[in-house]
């Protein structure tokens, strides 16, 4: 089975994902500077949540190009991963239009917490199927690692220090911006 | 005339439909756990909708694969499949919204079943112009017939029992998550 | 330049004109199936608009399935096309809504009319880059002279007997749905 | 890593964004000629926005024809030219709402001179990657160069004359519409 059909598909979900969350920036109803104040929150999560659908689009086309095959496991996972990833709109805009309170806040890391899970589950079953010593085993595992770890510490902040909740998933997103150099250079070589 | 737009059309039809099914999920306006109570019959519908869609893309994918030419027939019979799917988040809306209500249920499963209906025409259309002794004519079979009675089925129990009714769509949706293994193995010695 | 991302662009458009139309279907608020009833015309104009747009992809499949290059000239005739297929979804959001009523549908009217211009245009500039003498040249030549002719026919209509109006555009979009054989015939051959 | 992917994604999110900019352009309540009305500066300011997005997505694709590989400082200059574009819908819809009014009309600029400046950087990244002698390297700087400076005049406009800033937003994507003939041509010999 080609996997050309899946990454469009999951292309599209993404492409759509990225965009319809900017519908969450309602236009204001005055036309002063001041209208856009309250905005401010929503813009902030927006480009967060934006970031973070990059990184995950960015990482699924180089976890997909280390794939040779793609059976029903492989896009069981990718739709799994989908799900999640199809609620980070809805926690994006509470967060956002609640100016970063306790429970969205929290709620916002729960579904990262889930999304960076199926991402982990989808790259083990392409291990699975392409062995072990794949490209894709040898790389990232700290990041991946560590991720959820951070998310979790994330959703225990934002009942006590919201904007530390905040600061840690900007921080996660960072840390996954700085390009992983091993597996661009060992696709290079390939 | 090449299939590969007829696929990139469908696979961005359903990419729409599977990620706006999520607008549904209005913000709410509290920050209170409570806050998202009402949302859960509607996060479980739109679930038990992005599974459905994930079915219809998987075997989508699948029965065009097997295919070799798009005629004009194919390419309507794809359409009116397209058309009764697009509805799918206009009832996943309805019943999420009012907690599996008699009438909403009932109609979920009237929309399956003409998705149904409209997936076999379009089998039958593609079977007809490649021969009736293709890999499609042999497979699923069972699925196929008995999916329609089940939906029936629901549909009458959403005005007795509506809690049956929901767990005879998820038992269909589950019925058609296990791989037929005849049509992979058919595929992948082809 | 190649002609396939001005075919994926066409059709990831196309895609969502023909998704986000069902948006406009409002879920009602009330449970009985008479909370229905105001979603009919609704309905009525989803369909209409989703096989005229249907068709729009059909066609726009086949014509550039005959062209060989894409100049600048045939994309912006090709997004001058998309621009007023794009009004689609907001004509057809205000003639269901109100039950097909005289400024609605005759507005309704009108962008299908400057969607044929348009689809015109864009043929024209196909036609002058490859030659007068190709496939496109010989077909659909009396569809294409007719279509504007009853579109404005049913414009006047809209504002004495409103129902012909709606059954001029269902008979515009029936001749289109006859499959035109001398260009699969001719394409086929090819 | 092959370039495929990065146009299907970028394609994706452009035939989004231009699409549910209409979105804005909400269905009203009457049924009179007269209830269009207050929606012609909605309709303007789309045609504009429709126009710049068509703009960007036909110069992204001369642009990424030109480049042959892709990094991952392109993907990120190019998610960051996406983002800029995204806010476009956001702009679009407060400035047509409220009839061109100073502050929408100043803050739909900045958005175009983040975007051009967002262009800017990834055609940099790209040319730095092929070398400087490339085809882009020659081409649309003067464009390039002006774009920014009449966006800025725009928005100092905007708070003394309100359609002069309109006109410069038109200006502008004028002098894009005008065909750039040489790396129509440098592309052709190629």
């Amino acid at each position: 089975m080609g996997k050309g059909r899946l990454e469009a598909f999951s292309d599209g979900v993404l492409a759509i994902i990225i965009t319809i969350m900017v519908l969450e920036m309602k236009v204001p109803h005055g036309v002063e500077i001041a209208a856009l104040k309250p905005l401010f929150p929503v813009l902030l999560s927006y480009l967060l949540s934006f970031i973070y659908i990059g990184i995950y689009w960015n990482n699924h086309h180089h976890m997909l190009h280390a794939a040779k095959r793609v059976s029903g496991a492989v896009m069981w996972a990718n739709l799994h991963l989908l799900f999640w990833l199809s609620l980070i709109p809805f926690v994006t805009g509470w967060m956002g239009e609640n100016n970063f309170a306790s429970v969205p806040t929290a709620l916002y890391g729960v579904v990262l917490f889930l999304s960076a899970i199926a991402y982990w589950i989808l790259q083990s079953v392409i291990v699975r199927e392409h062995g072990g010593d794949t490209i894709l085993a040898q790389t990232s595992k700290l990041k991946i690692r560590i991720s959820p770890v951070l998310y979790v510490a994330a959703i225990v902040c934002a009942f006590y220090v919201e904007w530390l909740a905040g600061a840690l998933y900007a921080l996660v997103a960072l840390m996954w911006l700085v390009p992983d150099r091993r597996i661009e250079r060992a696709l290079g070589e390939h």
